[in-house]
């Protein structure tokens, strides 16, 4: 059973795969033809959203759309792709927000064109030049979202039920991030703000409204899907909040964040989240229960750039003896356990439960 | 005849400030709702959107639309007020790319947010804060565009037609930045490059997309408009030049750019191109006519922030010498005398030939 549904998940990715390819085919014909000085962004574009990334969202968004009982077609699967495109917007603008030098081992959208600027000996600024390439390219990436969604070949009627819960979806995407970079100039970390931040950044924008998002195409009524979108919320908000308290853990225990057994598909250096000063729930948690000294040798640590792994290693730890770590793993155990109660709930078309189950199994796994 | 224009377009002004004004409430109260820390990004752009702004693009949507003889309705107003929100994030972005410290007088958005996180007194770094904050507020406000126009309350089939536009005005328009951007670091000006980004950035995205907008609003079959679409672009396109083209023009010898007889609405300080090193279609042929020692001075005066007013006096000079001025000012009067016969064509509804002609003298009048 559970190897059917990581069958079918894996051959959406791969659906994905291909209709991203497509679309950006398309668009580099278009974009070339205004002016060959727009090639690079093609290229970059390309590397970025096609060597690499989990496809997380758009397999919720099938997982959503298989809740129904229906069966998604080729132009509801083009639909759920715009989503990668809308997370490569939230990437590029990330790592330029962050001031983050790599993405997935290879050099973020900033330091890609201050590259080029450099290489081709341009006038001007290289890195003024890199950081307006990286604004321009998250943008066309939002832009080019919405065009595939709208040129998807849904129904009408799907698309407009659709447009509803994806603007709701972007505008609280947004809100998160403001309220996470607010977080870092905060002076204090706050378990409850964290919190609140995988809410939105994780809960909502990552789980809860793509699969709300491909229900909203196979049910165009809202009143009539509206049981169905509650049940989902109630897998997809603590999965959401799991995932995000998964991910603090793997920032800083682990090597490798893969998913489906797929290491290559993404990946962050072990101990990242110590040296970028991360606000985390995790550290949140850690901070709130360390002694004054502890405290003191972690924050001290925080956004050090230049920690030796064995510095890392005191710092893992001093985390693990506040007894953060255990409190981490019991809340995702807990938050895991009720979203496969949701799950498993009447209102999900049995086809769907074996899906979900493995994305939320896949999604907070301890090692991948 | 002129002066019923003039107030039809003031009082479409009117209303769209006060959609702005109802749409900006209605999301501070949903922003607020998620945290208080939303607050003064809500600040923020309502300052931005409500305390300036020509309203340019919703008064040629609004001339689009009045060129197939429909009324537009409230909700097709509120549909063409969505492109201030556009405009929005392109500015806000714009500033920071440029890295620009103003915006009518006010500071610009990563300024004012750099200046938030000092006041205070937040952990990090207030500048990169204060580019954070801007590339949010971009994204956020170009997001806010759609879901104005999703939420117009215009017919489905209105909306599903003005879609298409839409996307395109969105596409071209990250293009024309991007091909912008891209000319800053060209190591020479080149008048055809600088044509090329005025067609994409004023004639397409300012006026050509917007006038397209209103009448795919008012008649939903593409092909019922195609005639009147394409009399649209040939009155859009050569008045977008004409617009950049005074502009260039007002960035360099004139004190204020107002439209309408409202200098408030908008203003930059002259020579203001000049201390930026803006790479126009004006400068270019300046520097294609001068001799080597006046190209020389000039070159080295372009992009130095500390000129005082009487250098900025000798590089005037100096471009008026070349004869640049003048090819331009002919060429502005050839490309509005192509406008105005579109305006006066058969294609266009009598009742809004006046409206157009209205917009096409203010857009390129010499003095506001």
């Amino acid at each position: 059973m559970v190897n059917d549904a990581r069958g079918t998940l894996l051959a959406v990715r791969e659906t994905v795969q291909s209709e991203l390819t497509s679309y950006l085919t398309l668009q580099r014909e278009y974009l070339s033809g205004i002016g060959s000085e727009l090639i690079p962004v093609c290229d970059a574009l390309e590397s970025f959203l096609l060597e690499g990334g989990k496809r997380l969202r758009p397999l919720f968004a099938y997982a959503g759309f298989a809740a129904t009982g229906k069966v998604a077609t080729a132009a509801d699967i083009r639909a759920f792709t715009s989503l990668e495109l809308l997370q490569a917007c939230a990437l590029i603008h990330d790592d330029l927000m962050d001031r983050s030098d790599t993405r997935r081992g290879k050099p973020a959208i900033h330091r890609h064109f201050e590259n080029l600027h450099q290489q081709e000996a341009m006038s001007g600024l290289a890195d003024q030049f890199g950081e307006a390439a990286a604004v321009l390219l998250g943008d066309l990436a939002l832009v080019w979202s919405d065009h595939l969604l709208h040129t998807s070949g849904v129904e009408n009627s799907a698309l407009l039920s659709a447009l509803k819960v994806h603007d709701e979806m972007r505008i609280e995407l947004m809100a998160g991030q403001y309220l996470d970079v607010r977080e870092a100039g905060e002076r204090s970390p706050s378990v409850d703000r964290s919190l609140r931040i995988a809410r939105y950044k994780s809960g909502k924008y990552t789980i809860e409204r793509p699969l709300h998002l491909g229900a909203s195409l196979a049910i165009t009524d809202e009143a009539e899907r509206k049981d169905l979108t509650n049940i989902l919320s109630a897998y997809g908000l603590p999965l959401g909040e799991a995932f995000q308290l998964r991910d603090d853990m793997l920032g800083i225990f682990d090597d490798m964040l893969g998913i489906f057994g797929d290491p290559s598909v993404t990946g962050k250096p072990a101990g990242d989240d110590i040296r970028e000063g991360k606000r985390t729930v995790l550290m949140a948690m850690t901070l709130e229960r360390a002694d004054q000294a502890s405290a003191a040798k972690i924050t001290a640590a925080l956004g050090r750039e230049d920690l030796t792994a064995d510095q890392i290693e005191e710092i893992r730890a001093l985390i693990t003896a506040t007894g953060a770590v255990k409190v981490v793993e019991d809340l995702i155990e807990g938050l895991l356990s009720n979203a496969l109660t949701a799950a498993n709930s009447d209102e999900i078309d049995p086809s769907a439960r074996e899906l979900l189950i493995e994305l939320a199994t896949s999604a907070t796994r301890r090692s991948h």
